[in-house]
């Protein structure tokens, strides 16, 4: 048995999503000065936010916890921005940023998220002489949970977001990933995400739990604007999470799991529409620790089985979505041979001299369907470069799931031929964690 | 010092830019057939190709190879396809792709590197059982050495592909990149990725170049259109590079390099405008390699004091990038104060009636105001979202710059003060390879 001995102190995780769209959040400045107090207050190590959609508001926090938690970093991507950023007490050596490659549509002008460049974020820390890869991250919303046109793409962000951590995460010694995942704990992405990273859910993983209202789940309750709408979540349901993984250097466990309560004290609303998670982790430093132990056969094959199951359901998600987006891609180019017609047709009129008796209405009415017609043609190719790449993306990881799937095969077929099976080789650990799950 | 055991076997890389606009490039299908050919008769272990830029050409070469290189990974970006694939006689386990933030601009169709998602994309191949991690990649080109304005994209391309390679190469037993960086052998991104990463050249890492011509360096020409301004690089140019890097685990040595030497016999036309490249490379197993043992405290701060200097030197480019990229911000947001001064004329012809005596000529120059207006918005609209994008690039990448460089100062005074510094934490091993160059 490897002898265990603790790292210097308890690590304190901290996970909120802001909700800071400026003049359309309500009460932001307010609310950002209460997460700024609330972080300073609960000297959390490491504190990961999302939706921080404006960088003045990053560099107000900035300041405000310039003396507490000195080391910060603000994600940069798409057009307003990521919404990501990391407050952390420990130093801050190295940052990288993988933006997803689907993330909506430009023209949902009133879902958006297409203009927030939605990615995962890694800030290297070096938590007292440990190497944490601290992941930052929000998915596409899911607006509908009947009918979510979105599903391929948060499969891919997913996709993307597993891939991103098993290959960046290799060499350290703690990895823990938070933000809103936009996915409750039993869909698919999240499953996907993790059985092939071996990130265990906290909530999932603590005894010790101390959440809003009936004290068992977390709730993503808009306490503003109250629209189903929007957030569609019903109580009881979670989106946001701290997950986390250790290596065979040091093993975590997930001493307790807090969440804000809707109301603040003394304040006339919360601190977001989310609610915030802190989470408290123990690092144990151990020779081997006991998460990166060989296991027995058995439980190798069942993880590799599950880990095959999930990929395969979603590469059938991904295959529906590059069906769609084959259609749209269609319809895209339908629209652009309605243009190229609206434009044939005045040169049809001035060929044609009968239908060019009235010169007036003709020289205005060959002008409007000129104009249509360009209009036309130009929005059907911009679509259709749109979908063009799209179908690009879902092609690729199509692609990658099938090597996945095909490389999980053959280390079943390795592991059942060798009657033996380690897990030392950067694949994940375990997918047990998902049995944990109702 | 350590022992070492030769591993099974020699690794032979293969890369070329194959120059594969279909319609467009000259003799594509020809050529793609001799590219196949070499392929299987030379039987190399990886093959990495470039501008494979249609999906029925790598489909061709994957069923012509199917016997000697049954593994295949083509890589899907952008509208018209990253162009990268990959051929392996060894297993492909995995596979990853990150895209390019900035690759010039869309409306540059006489260039075309935007349509084409240039990246850099990384296959996990089991070679021998060892983990070897292969890169793949093409940067943007260079169209006038005097005047390039894409330096800032190259530099920001640069620096992606060094953090990619960087933080997946952790886990891996050898590391290889092959592929196009448009960049000349002392350029500063070229320096910049060999300081960051570790990994060595292979031309100036072997003793036996068989090379074309001169017999000293690699030549990229255009051997089909000689037109100076597409292709102006001078013969003793090199652009096209395999670079090595081994681990702990296993130490690597390039025996020999060598490249095709235009005219290939029996044939009309060569494989491509660009020379391809074949490396030798030997591993070696040992218990610590030399690679990654420790260094003498000067010979550290030496290689920490280039990295903060490669690093300081790219950080200025981003810097003119961004001046610049804010003018062309500038630029837009006035097309669309333009635009919506012709919007607003219309309305002001309508308001003064003696303007509007002769209502036929001011209803047509109306609308015709109106729709020149219209276009001018969303064209500046449409450039002023493009412009931004390219803005928060540019400064997450300058945020990441400075993250490195001081993280780069702390270790260059922590080993000052404790006087010993070790290689071991994922930093790069060695930034003295670009030294060897002339």
């Amino acid at each position: 048995m490897a002898t265990e001995r603790p790292v210097p102190d308890k690590l304190r995780v901290f996970s909120l999503n802001c909700w800071g769209i400026r003049f359309s959040s309500q009460h932001c400045a307010q609310r950002y000065e209460m997460i700024g107090d609330l972080i300073a207050s609960e000297q959390h190590d490491i504190a990961l936010l999302q939706e921080v959609w404006s960088e003045r508001d990053f560099l107000f926090l900035k300041r405000k916890l310039s003396s507490c938690h000195p080391y910060a970093h603000y994600f940069k991507s798409g057009v307003i921005g990521s919404g990501l950023a990391v407050f952390s007490r420990h130093r801050i050596q190295d940052a990288l940023l993988y933006q997803y490659s689907l993330n909506g549509y430009p023209y949902m002008l009133r879902h958006g998220d297409w203009f927030g460049g939605k990615a995962v974020g890694l800030v290297v820390v070096d938590v007292f002489g440990l190497k944490a890869h601290v992941y930052v991250t929000h998915l596409h919303a899911e607006y509908s949970r009947a009918q979510d046109e979105y599903l391929p793409h948060r499969i891919v962000q997913s996709w993307e977001l597993l891939q991103f951590v098993r290959h960046t995460s290799c060499g350290a010694d703690v990895v823990i990933l938070g933000g809103d995942l936009n996915m409750h704990p039993q869909d698919l992405g999240n499953r996907l995400i993790r059985a092939h990273t071996g990130l265990r859910d906290c909530y999932t993983e603590t005894d010790t739990f101390d959440g809003c209202e009936d004290g068992h789940t977390l709730i993503a309750v808009n306490h503003f604007t109250k629209k189903q709408d929007l957030i569609p979540f019903e109580k009881g349901i979670r989106i946001d999470y701290i997950l986390m993984k250790g290596s065979k250097k040091v093993s975590m466990k997930c001493e307790s799991l807090s969440t804000t309560k809707g109301s603040v004290a003394g304040k006339p609303f919360p601190y977001s529409d989310h609610e915030a998670l802190t989470a408290e982790l123990t690092l144990l430093q151990s020779e081997e620790s006991r998460e990166h132990g060989q296991r027995n056969i058995s439980d190798s094959q069942t993880a590799i089985s599950e880990q095959m199951d999930v990929v395969a359901e979603a590469s059938a998600v991904v295959k529906d979505g590059l069906c769609h987006t084959e259609t749209l891609q269609a319809r895209a180019l339908h629209l652009m041979g309605g243009g190229l017609l609206l434009l044939l047709l005045p040169l049809l009129m001035i060929l044609l001299p009968c239908l060019c008796s009235c010169s007036h209405f003709s020289f205005t009415t060959t002008g409007l369907l000129a104009a249509a017609g360009a209009v036309f043609m130009l929005s059907g190719l911009l679509f259709y470069l749109l979908f063009i790449t799209h179908i690009k993306v879902l092609k690729e990881t199509e692609d990658q799931m099938k090597l996945t799937s095909d490389d999980l095969q053959s280390k079943l077929s390795g592991s059942r031929a060798s009657g033996f099976f380690s897990s030392s080789d950067g694949s994940p650990e375990s997918s047990s964690s998902f049995k944990r799950e109702e």
